[in-house]
């Protein structure tokens, strides 16, 4: 039984990601990018603006890693083949009469399909910046997690950024104590493949790319189809509370609110209910009643 | 007829840029700097924040060309000999005795002699930045028109970049709708020379220079004349017609106002009439009245 | 006497910065980190970005001189010994129990140490940025100031950015006005050992480094003991009148108030209070009463 499991993850590992993957993760951005308000006008406007917009979306962590790397960032314009396929699907998008494209697109079974192929080139993205990153530094591991982040997650950043120097957006410092879920799941992947890369782990790359790919495909289309939004926080207090210890108590001062509750141990943080729904409060599950 | 004219475009394109036309552009881009607002008490202030504010007027575009190729953005201050030309024209502008360079340079014919010189070193850094792009990507047609482009008139960006880290300068999202006219004549000429360097232009280059050359010098010192700006309007137009069609009628909360005009055509975007004077409102003159 | 003189120089300037003298400028980093409001809270909500935010202000002048010679700004990533010692910090700093580091960093004494040991760092710092950049541009001696200039005191510029995207900061356009007591000395510093790298100087570097390291650390510990600030108002002044001459008298338009002080000279700049205590203004002490 274990051959053929090692023939299909073996056969998985070496799946190109163009055309059809590519066109997925090219047409979720996209979409992305139509869904923001004045995107549609802003294309007839300013048609230059609007690709602009959505080549970044669509190579974004690529960008940041060149960035990262002191490499050319317009290398992605020199790939042809990709720039052509993620400009059709800009211009089938934006253009297309009756917006064909996005009324295909709101059933959610194609959702789903785009969604669940895109989050597989994401494993191929940090598999990718591992690599390249162990090229320029032979086990530096800190260089590898952090490329294969920002192949597979870092396309945000650059958006962000985008939208900043346009006036469209105004940092908030709340924003960056919440990380993302993709950014967390790729976090997580990036440190699992750049060990597995470095030999600290006893797996193979192909196994352990087929079971990233399964994990993180089967989280996104449960949290499209239940409507949910994963959570790591059992685990991220664990974490915390194995490294970091206890948390202590924060003055009102030192916080904006206080939500009193009561809760055992050495001491606790009382936390806002918005900083309760928050992917990233870690210690605010571990309140015990009393 | 024929030979003389090619010797003359030959010769006209082996002119070196240096001292002359360098100087008329660096001269130009100093009194835009000394034209804003306390710029002037700025260099008495602090003479190295001016002078580091007018180097990047000077060598913005090349700056942001090495970013995007990722080679050392500093490379501009290795050469001495243009960098000592800009600063003494720096110098002399901001600290010469009874403000003789600006009152010398508020007639009309030395602004219009400085401004076609500097018109001249443009074409000549677009040809710079296609022909260094295509050593990097060879045929990689995108990158090379990013590259001239950015050479041309990348650097306004990199100015507004400066402005926006130093609080002078907030982006609003409306300006990203609107190209400037250097910036579109500057992205027209990097498609026309990287089709010229790829040979899918039947035309040597000596004499695309030439007339490409004449053609923005002609412009500009019309526009300067008579007080008007250029624009591309009815090309946009049409361009914009044939490629994407009929642009579509947009609800009031899409738009900020509406403007009605009456034109022709099936269906149109009514528009604010500051969006009528924008250089780069392509699909405003087609409405038709119901 | 000269040769224990030289001796000693010689083996000052063959000292490595690690662990001790890295340990300290790590140190006062993580510290200035800390004191920052909601620090504390943020490293307990998100201690990756507390991380990235201790290690920017540790490495971010290597970080600045990177990106201006094009080199990968996660190259200090790799510098796994030094990362560790700094991560180290950063942990023992925010995660002590009882807060043990702060309360021991409260004293002065262990304050004047530290922050002596750092300044010490300074000088290792803009020696190696001259002689890279030197590696670089054989006698670009721009290029050379620049990069000593970032990697000395360049870290500032960095972690103003990173508060800036997160929106903890917004630039105002009176704080480019005044360049800091840091950035100032390591101007000074880059300047007089590029003109000692391309022997415009007649002393030799480990001589340069020991007289360099001893007067900045003199003045750094007194400023700290009188809790005074070191200006260098004197100097500009006259370096101003010898290469500007007399600043004009600017209108109330062109400045945001005026006071009167008595001074001689022909002419001269009325200036603000705080304008006065500020360390680049270089005018505003040759008003003559009229």
């Amino acid at each position: 039984m274990d051959f053929p499991w090692d023939d299909l993850a073996l056969t998985f590992s070496h799946t190109s990601m163009f055309p059809f993957f590519d066109f997925a993760h090219y047409l979720v951005s996209v979409m992305a990018v139509k869904s923001q308000p004045g995107a549609v006008a802003l294309a007839w406007k300013n048609p230059i603006s609007s690709w602009f917009t959505a080549m970044l979306h669509c190579f974004g962590g690529g960008i940041l890693s060149c960035l990262l790397l002191a490499e050319p960032p317009l290398k992605f314009l020199a790939n042809n083949t990709n720039i052509l396929l993620a400009s059709s699907i800009w211009y089938i998008t934006f253009f297309c009469p009756h917006d064909l494209v996005s009324q295909g697109y709101s059933h959610l079974p194609v959702q789903l399909l785009a969604s669940g192929m895109k989050e597989v080139t994401r494993t191929w993205k940090i598999v990718g910046g591992v690599t390249h990153a162990n090229s320029y530094y032979k086990n530096g591991l800190i260089v590898m997690i952090a490329i294969g982040w920002a192949r597979g997650a870092g396309g945000a950043i650059v958006t962000n950024f985008e939208r900043l120097v346009k006036g469209d957006w105004k940092p908030e410092g709340d924003e960056w104590l919440k990380m993302s879920y993709p950014s967390k799941v790729t976090l997580l992947g990036s440190i699992i493949f750049t060990f597995q890369h470095t030999q600290h782990l006893a797996i193979s790359r192909h196994n352990l790319m087929f079971l990233y790919t399964i994990f993180i495909v089967a989280i996104k289309i449960t949290m499209m189809t239940t409507q949910t939004s994963m959570t790591f926080a059992p685990f991220e207090d664990t974490l915390c509370r194995i490294l970091f210890g206890w948390q202590p108590q924060f003055s009102s001062s030192e916080k904006k609110s206080e939500a009193k509750s009561p809760s055992s141990g050495t001491g606790s943080l009382a936390s806002k209910p918005s900083d309760v729904a928050s992917d990233n409060v870690k210690k605010k599950h571990t309140k015990k009643n009393e």
